[in-house]
């Protein structure tokens, strides 16, 4: 598709780290759209992953940014400003890690250390890339921000672990910088749930191919991909939701309303 | 705004009154960005009305149907589909009544012919043209449906009487069919909930503009306008959003996720 | 049990139709905690049923009430009051028909004579009977409303058929009644969304067995059973929940807020 | 009231500052309900309140516990599970603290450091709590828990500041521990989300007076007291209750379901 529905736009997309990324893909349809981008994830990402190739094909300048350091992200504001000649009217914040779910530590053995750290990378993350975008009035009136999330914010799902602890926090951000960004410059800021995604971080999640074949079976319209999920964040970006705020956007081909589905049914009579 | 995001596409809008009307805005919008429309409307409505105006300036044939006779949706459907050469890639559902209201009879006095009558017309409706749609296959593969809904179906608004029960049922009924023509056939069915909005019909409610005002302050970026409401309604027939479904989805400037305002607290304080 | 919680209170209960009835269960708990009851059932229920028996058991009168109809609920609550010399202090609605899904029509394929009469049962009904209670002024001051419901309201579940839009209808009345009643003399109305049960009733869905054990294997408690329903039931007609109002409660071993339980997921790798 | 709801079980009572404490009141709630009962809470706070008139008044031990150390709550399990012979039948979480709200700083300018701290107060004491009775078996089979949180975890109130997001992890901790604590023993977790009330604690927070009458206004029954909420957590802690799991309860008067109340509109036109 290009239909120029973000030209002239500029944003800022964290975490594209390979292009299963939902990210990437992210940043290659607003990219598409007209838009310029700035790429950013934590060093240790950009080592690890392919992100040049990425920043090649759209243009993009690439600035590493450790999300729990605010001086980091005062960086990253700083040199985009610059790039851009001006604030950014997007924001993807695509950002998860969970040290307990790394070292397959169960949920009710939790260790907290890795517990605040986790927090901090998957849902302070966003308080702290607003309130320095506040301060240095970064984001421009009427700008967009995305964070993508998961419904293990609203129901269990038992291997998730404490990630979804983090999205439920992360949600709350969204809404309550929502309000204050909103009252303040009219900026939009909402959660985007998506289906479960094999991408490179998704994987990691144990018991992860069970589930993602029930999400299938469950969701009318079948699980939601990447790409999907990226033409819907542009869709958040342009100027046709400008009314849409604080809200958690269920993109999932219907799972989220569907407590079950006659293909589940039928896999239950086995 | 025109980026040609519903190029090709042919959708049916229900409900255009006059130049204040949603629907009206939303068949605008749609015609704008490339969609070849289809309007309908009650053969009363169309007699009250200036939808001629509308007809014309957008191209578009005006083909009458009561909603609460299948015979009408069944006329609608086959003189769309002839006009069009084919299936429909979009409806806007924006029909609601209440005579209950109308007559100012109050909530707890309802007269239960009245409600009826309202549902058939407010949410049966629905129900009636999707039934007809599947039967004649009449949507689209990836087709989308948008029903326009109020937040009254999930909070008290004293004064919307049963307009919210019309709305809880129709809302409903988006989820149900949603699930089924999604397994059927990818057709995805939404709900938007709008701000309250000045619309002829949406004047008619008591207490309104004590309201109206309320719905404002109570808003970090205030009341979601008509044009707003139509361009949201373009992004969700257009290929940005094919795996949204069965939601109900808030246009309306945070209010609903707001639970009071700094500008509220301070007009309590008066 | 029997802590005599409801001591000195007198009720009224909607839709005990045989031993199976959660209505039947809730009466009896209700009896076991001191409060005096009134039953009532349509008169075809009374016929097929086995009420007497139970009527015999904890010494309540049988007052054929068709719930379709006013004058029956004017006459309930008249003969109820002078049985109890004075107003009631609680009510069971447990009161649910689709003729849709007794005819094995499909969600898609409704016949909207009988949607609006499975609604009139199974919905306005509430209201109906909230309605007519004001008018005579027959629910004590701090009185408490139950109707029963089911997570159809909020989810798809493809066999429910139109009970799912009933039951969405249902929920918002009690909202909207909720605010009124209360508001005038504290009365609170809540739902409460049980786990699907082996009623009499609840058999005739189709596909019921097959869920039932999905229901079972997705609650980390198990589902709730009739007589768990019948406790909850009483907790909520007691003095211990005054303040809890407009709610839609479940009581289902944990079903609404599981994603996916283990026990799923190991089904879905057969 | 004592109708011996709770003859014979124990439970740990945490957050009882002074007599205005909802923990205070749900204690003597219980003992009158024939419980017998733990009080605990941080050294500190047994020094700055009166928790020694209570503790005699209902012959429970004082064992205090800094909910931020794991030592000392596997101390209070041990001299609780000492001085009742077994196991403990249900525990009350009612705490909270924010350091950024004591100090006044906006939450957009949140200190991450105080954030931390208080999240690790607020909510993650209660996985602390959850994980340390798992771990050492103190809770009874069918046993109860329930932690006290805000509407704010659902919507914003923006002088709740970061306590609204410690609240929505806290809610979330309850649902996955629910899940795993139910299938694992049928213990069942729920979070009651109360009326704003006039505790010590509850008065800190900025601009309280003018929400405390704003919720007044919006809810049908206006707002519930602490003595509610004992009463509540009671009927959460009997066995009428057992299948009610990882569900967030309102008590609340109706204010959670009101859009919008006559009472709060007649003070707008003002």
């Amino acid at each position: 598709m290009a239909y120029n529905l973000l030209k002239g736009k500029k944003g800022i997309i964290f975490g594209a780290l390979d292009e299963n990324s939902i990210a990437w893909k992210t940043a290659q349809a607003c990219y598409a759209e007209g838009a310029q981008i700035v790429l950013t994830n934590a060093p240790i990402a950009l080592r690890m992953g392919t992100i040049n190739k990425l920043a090649e094909e759209i243009g993009a300048p690439v600035i590493p940014a450790d999300v729990t350091l605010t001086a980091d992200i005062e960086n990253l504001f700083e040199k985009s400003m610059e790039h851009f000649g001006g604030g950014v009217d997007f924001i993807l914040h695509s950002i998860g890690m969970s040290i307990n779910v790394r070292k397959g530590i169960h949920y009710t053995e939790n260790n907290y250390e890795f517990t605040h750290k986790g927090l901090d990378i998957s849902a302070l993350s966003l308080h702290r890339v607003l309130a320095t975008a506040m301060k240095m009035d970064a984001i421009n009136e009427w700008g967009s921000v995305v964070a993508l999330t998961y419904i293990a914010a609203q129901r269990i799902f038992p291997d998730y672990n404490d990630m979804a602890d983090n999205k439920a926090y992360l949600e709350s951000i969204a809404r309550n910088f929502g309000y204050q960004y909103g009252v303040k410059k009219n900026v939009r800021i909402n959660t985007v749930s998506q289906s479960p995604t094999r991408t490179t971080a998704g994987s990691g999640v144990k018991g992860f191919d069970g589930f993602i074949t029930y999400a299938e079976k469950m969701s009318p319209l079948g699980n939601a991909t990447g790409e999907d999920c990226a033409n819907y964040c542009v869709s958040l970006f342009s100027d046709l939701t400008k009314m849409v705020t604080m809200q958690n956007l269920f993109n999932d081909g219907g799972f989220s309303f569907t407590g079950v589905s006659q293909a589940v049914i039928e896999q239950m009579e086995k």
